[in-house]
């Protein structure tokens, strides 16, 4: 099942390894030994979660529905422009940074306001709608730092 | 906006009237006074909030989507089985729920979980796919019961 | 360090093994095979944790502060009476009931709304100030049914 | 009431206006007219919500416990270490930031990753534990730049 996640995301133009880049940036100051392999294996950790998944098919769906003009009004003009108050990529996002608690919340913040690497091609590419797209990657890669952390500080807080 | 919201509603089986019934009997126990116009008037105060807007205008687009098989595989039969794991019905509901804070969570899950009165009629319905309604129904009838104790016990925690 | 967490829910007169009454009411009709074994083993799972015990630690000890009036005003009050409009106590239930995603949610709401076993006696003591333990016990329980349905029903859902 | 939670946070360091600094820097580049004026406003808006009343007193309670190591350990310790896992401070910001929706999300990560304005100097001082206040500022600050969002770009938002 994250094979089918993983294919999605690719699709829409974001491979794994582009978010473990994420969280390499995010996390390598802190984490004594912090590969980009290590980064990765905890992506694929986050990726096999189910709320991270359903998230991230309905996310996307969402956006792909858009592209096509295939929402209904005004649910559709409000996933395609972005709008700044529409907030459900948000609410999907948080869904996902949490699945290893909430210290993953400010990265989240972070990654996305900075719209740091992958996050910025993203952002320019004219041809798809990336409403929840970017939220989703952000969440992703918060989710897998704050596994790390969890890893690195702490003995119980596993799994 | 909230005559929008409020149309689709109804168009789902949902009238407003139907919700503050819901309201009525969550607090009628701890609102002195409290009448069934007045459980209204605060269902009508929770659908001019954006956020409450855009949930209800994303699950029932989700929900309508499944029925006319129009959503992506595997999250199609997920939306259209309400499969128990999903979760995103749940996400969506709680930003409907907090918009008056915190204090509106265990309405929320007491009401779902109970199938009180319009969501019993809603869950026995066959033609139609209501894996998000009641959740945000559930969510909406917390909110505004949520908005009416902060009435009736706290002067400053309006808008 | 679990152990830590499980003598203090002791000390506050709450045993591991009612928790997993609630986690047995709840989910027996729905978990083939079901043994309150099992639903204390998954209450296990939920307080290795490390969110889950800071959660528990902070408003356990909020709560005995608030006996001994060592708790500034306002604050005393609210922790003290259990002021309706508190909101903190259900704050800290969420950050328990999420450690399994959002599907524990409405389990949380109803388990706290009923009052259901060992919160029906907490609720009745009058020798000490339990205004963040039933959210606790509730969430805790909750986190655990959670858990017990990603197994029973997903093979991926797994910590 | 509000009167309240602003002498705490004026004792602990943080007045009204460095908070509005926050809120300025983050919205003048999407709210056109924006003055320091109509921020610090807005941040007293914020103020008036009880949830977010609430929130202040407890964590900034805690910070203070902490001081006078009057929390039983282990979460003294954790509190007064700002321990990178303990969460609960995340937890009680989130809060904050919600009530006026998730919008406020990206803007919380980012105050607080970033240690902008005021909190860099909280976070320089010794003299005192700010494991709650940092992100309770950051919380606010976040909340108040959704309130402006939400007059700037939409009119049913409100209240």
């Amino acid at each position: 099942m994250d094979e089918t996640v993983t294919r999605l995301l690719e699709k829409r133009g974001v491979t794994l390894s582009r978010i473990a880049d994420l969280v390499f940036d995010l996390q390598h100051a802190y984490v004594t030994g912090l590969t980009r392999e290590i980064a990765e294996e905890s992506v694929h950790h986050v990726l096999r979660k189910r709320e991270v998944q359903n998230a991230i098919l309905t996310g996307v769906a969402l956006d792909m529905l858009a592209e096509r003009d295939e929402l209904p009004e005004p649910l559709l003009t409000r996933v395609k422009t972005d709008e700044p108050l529409f907030g459900m990529d948000e609410v999907l996002a948080l869904a996902i940074t949490n699945v290893y608690g909430s210290i993953g919340l400010t990265n989240y913040g972070f990654v996305d306001k900075m719209k740091m690497g992958v996050l910025d091609e993203i952002h320019h590419r004219q041809d798809q709608v990336n409403t929840f797209l970017d939220d989703i990657v952000a969440g992703i890669a918060a989710a897998a730092a704050a596994r790390l952390a969890h890893d690195a500080f702490g003995a119980d807080a596993g799994s």
